[in-house]
């Protein structure tokens, strides 16, 4: 298809969906999925036609313990096969490894030994070095490979340059653009895009896009590079930390593809997602659009202070606001 | 300010921001507000330096019982002055009237005896002739007035020319464009905005935006056309019909106006919308994004059949999407 056909009727071919439920979601719950949900997560997907579906993280077991997570903080390998066997399905698999808090050199295997297909690395601007490293190391493995640029909301225009500039002589496959506190406008967002595609094409990437919520802006956000980005990150029910992510049903309810299916994702949302919310809202766990993130996103914050917020069941916003402009950096 | 200065640090002085809860949101729980909560509101909107506030409809008392209803359905003289008194306030006072269910020529008074200064009204395509009648009487009456043409999303583009052309040519002060199924993608809104801006530019009127909530993209589809439409609506936590509205608080947010101030709305949220929200869901008159709501806006449906749904607490959103395609009309 030609990509000046490309309308909200007709669909580009090269688009593929990543859900990051699990991974994200994670941050919510500490990763206490029961393998029950994702099974049936896994399943869902397939049925749906999405591409990718993220496990979680490659953390390392020296930095963080294993009994105080879930096993999808590890997505060890023998973990991931309990799930999903040797993965004799379309989808793909991804996993997250953040830059100085994984040990990738031996938690990340070959590829001949893994279900993994997707490396992703997630880095601070000021660790791109060591996120090469990382990248050249799980391509040489055989993965393939995506690097998330955290925190740009906070990244001036010159270290951003040159941090494009390092990651498009890289190896990654797919770079993204990661709008980690919910601050950015759709106009902005669309001249970012333009920035990392200019990069991508230049050295043959993909751009991606993964959203937040904080001004219900996550689904806007995505759809507004649906003609400039190729990978597209989405959770069910937006599931992810503080005011989550793009919904994986409104994503897939635009997208034209015939491949994609929403109904398997409403299925899941039926019979998994709304007792694991339930769940979620009784420990005080919760996820979602609320004035705390609101706040937070328009200072261009991290979340944390809004999540604490919430957890200690406040709501003198007001009070808040100004706790924000208190300690606000830009 | 020259218009091309305008960007997201500076801001339009002549942007009006018109607080719709007491209307919109009325919708969901009957008009029952408790006097103090409209008052509340009155207070917060004027603290806020929002410019309208929307006390309700003008609806036949011969068409509806006042007892069905609180009494900001029929937006009696002396129930509005029971809350603002003469109105000593920068803050205009707005109700809207439905083509065909409002006795305007006896309920509409002229406006020396009104505290109301901005009468909406709201059509359909094919009432267009009646509804200028309407927009003429207040006119003459001596009011501001708007007009919103409803349901535009299954309008086709000759009538909808036509009736832009119509309404150019009536005596109404701005022509809003309505999202009524939150059916619309941004670049959609841009696209109409910019015909609605055309017609409007011709005969020395605005244009404003009313949107829904059906797929989160209320505010999104609000801010762009925030360089085309001069009058904004929102409502309280988005408290509207079925998905609800743009939110009040990301409006003010992201407008840089220094008039604005989002402190006493988020005070009100706190003292007054929180507790009314809790006694909705109680009594499961609930707004807000839901699935149902985004397949409704997906099929461009009216949200009456997610209302049902959700109110019948039905989950079962597969056997709800394929209720919705045997009764799909465009």
């Amino acid at each position: 298809m030609n990509e000046n056909d490309v309308n909200l009727i007709s669909y580009r071919p090269d688009i593929r969906v990543l859900d990051a439920t699990v991974r994200d979601g994670g941050l919510v719950n500490n990763f206490a999925f029961t393998d029950d949900f994702v099974r049936s997560l896994y399943h869902a997907n397939i049925a749906a036609g999405v591409d990718y579906m993220e496990f979680g993280y490659k953390a390392s077991k020296t930095i963080f313990k294993r009994e105080d997570f879930g096993p999808w903080k590890f997505c060890d390998e023998e973990d991931i096969r309990r799930i999903v066997g040797d993965n004799d399905s379309p989808l793909k698999i991804a996993v997250m490894a953040d830059v100085g808090r994984t040990d990738y050199k031996t938690d990340i295997l070959p590829k001949k030994d893994s279900v993994i297909d997707l490396v992703r690395v997630a880095t601070y601007i000021h660790q791109i070095p060591t996120a090469i490293e990382m990248i050249e190391d799980a391509k040489e493995k055989g993965y393939e490979v995506s690097v998330n640029i955290m925190a740009v909301s906070k990244v001036n225009d010159e270290d951003l340059n040159n941090g494009l500039r390092l990651l498009g002589q890289s190896s990654a496959d797919v770079i993204y653009l990661v709008d980690s506190f919910g601050a950015f406008y759709p106009e902005q967002i669309r001249r970012l895009a333009d920035r990392y595609l200019e990069v991508a094409e230049k050295t043959g990437k993909k751009v991606g896009i993964h959203a937040h919520n904080n001004q219900q802006l996550a689904f806007a956000n995505t759809i507004e590079v649906v003609q400039k980005a190729s990978y597209f990150d989405a959770t069910v029910c937006g599931m992810g930390r503080g005011a989550g992510n793009c919904f994986m049903e409104s994503l897939l309810g635009f997208l034209k593809n015939p491949k994609y299916n929403l109904a398997p994702i409403m299925y899941f949302v039926e019979h998994h997602m709304l007792a694991l919310k339930e769940e979620c809202e009784k420990n005080g766990t919760v996820w979602g659009y609320d004035i705390p993130y609101l706040l937070t996103g328009i200072m261009n914050s991290h979340p944390s202070s809004a999540i604490k917020f919430l957890k200690e069941n406040r709501t003198d916003y007001v009070k808040f606001a100004n706790e924000l402009l208190d300690n606000f950096q830009g």
